[in-house]
């Protein structure tokens, strides 16, 4: 896939940037954005061609704003990439690990290293983003650390003093790629689709039975809460094949005449 | 139900500290704890009777460290309390709102008053909960604001710039009591577990049928990532009855042998 401009949320040498640079190779423009909704609206308007947002954490679970973003916007998801998290601590060339009180980083950063920055006693600082706070660091020349990307190291000139700080060596995130037309079936893919039950008892066991009835593979389902209504929930659904395969569609057609709203967030090919 | 103490989270006038009076009475002792985890701590180890901890807001979603922790533990959920959530513009008396710049407080609370915040061109700094940004402000005499609930100035002695700043009117916290032992059944009570499915296909589908054929009623669903295996997770499931009702230990007796896990973390009064 030949792609000219993707935006990602956060600094250059973000984890997303990576991500961006995973699917679509090396020559990829990849357009930094402060927020996910920005990037939504980046695709949206047409200034660039795609948008990147991290989906989900194999530790942390889902990124909500993304799901939530994902019910309101015409975009479609034609693509997911899955990326090795793998969290370093850096701080500007010539501070010691000795000197080091405090280390900046996003909240989930900061989280998935809680172990490690325990056990040196480490005060942490949550920031706006893992490569936000490798940048500060450079700019305000701050003896103290940040948990970035060993790219985000590379970029801003800082040292790595060590790799690999996760508390769980298992540490994946699953990315979107966010456009405005359909991809084709590629044979091998994944669709995912949002939905609001209607309010009868066994309503969201009868709306998985018209995927389980046609041997259709559920991989993963998430709920939130529908905003002004509480305790009710819209369902996000994935599950394995495109909405063009016969079975699939059959599938989605008797699912929208069961459920109170259902809507098609995308069909795109597998990266497992 | 007359306890004598109880753990939360945060420090004095927080949401939780509200919860736990709301539903122990006035006269209950309220302990302060600087994490979830203390919380559950404190109760396991006996030094409170009960600990309170959110599950979900009506707003933003589940508290994902509560279920977390929730899977670890040995304790049980012996009630639920909903509290309505209205913030308050603080700061310290004699700050005019044209002086707030820069507005403190918990990143949840932040984003539950984006419009507001926004609409006034305040810039937000993450605090670590609502009540502490509160208590910082007056320890520090800083012309900023806090946003936190109407008690929190009231014990810290601050200013009510401006009541019901949320975006959503209706925003509501849940939240689990904890205690080391059961319940019995009221007649309107609520039973949650948690448990992890077989590698089939169908295999949600076929769990909440054990559910759905005998008419119990799901009334939450959360999936959680399990740690050290990417792309799996835990289903945390609420529904109506209690565990001791016969159609409810019959679903839970059918669950445990069609799963590959199954926890019960308690039945309890429902607040509805």
């Amino acid at each position: 896939m030949s792609a000219s401009t993707v935006s990602f949320q956060g600094e250059r040498g973000a984890y997303s940037e990576e991500a961006a640079t995973m699917f679509f190779g090396p020559n990829v423009r990849t357009i930094p954005c402060r927020t996910f909704k920005e990037v939504f609206q980046s695709v949206e308007e047409k200034s660039v061609d795609y948008g990147i947002v991290p989906s989900e954490n194999s530790l942390e679970g889902s990124i909500n704003q993304t799901y939530d973003l994902l019910l309101e916007t015409l975009l479609r998801i034609r693509g997911e990439v899955k990326v090795r998290v793998r969290h370093c601590l850096l701080t500007v060339p010539g501070t010691s690990i000795e000197e080091v009180r405090v280390v900046y980083s996003h909240p989930q950063a900061l989280a998935q290293c809680a172990g490690f920055l325990q056990k040196l006693g480490l005060e942490t600082i949550p920031a706006y983003d893992t490569a936000g706070s490798a940048k500060m660091l450079i700019e305000k020349r701050l003896k103290a650390g940040a948990i970035a990307s060993e790219r985000a190291a590379e970029i801003y000139g800082l040292t790595v003093l060590k790799r690999g700080i996760e508390d769980f060596p298992e540490n994946f995130t699953r990315f979107f790629v966010l456009g405005r037309v359909d991809v084709s079936s590629t044979g091998k893919d994944r669709t995912s689709i949002v939905f609001a039950t209607t309010h009868t008892p066994g309503s969201l066991h009868n709306a998985l039975g018209e995927l389980a009835s046609r041997q259709i593979n559920l991989t993963k389902i998430e709920s939130r809460p529908i905003r002004g209504t509480p305790w009710e929930y819209n369902f996000f659904v994935d599950f394995e094949g495109h909405e063009s395969d016969p079975k699939v569609s059959e599938a989605i057609r008797a699912l929208r005449s069961s459920t109170a709203m259902l809507k098609i967030l995308g069909s795109y090919p597998r990266a497992d």
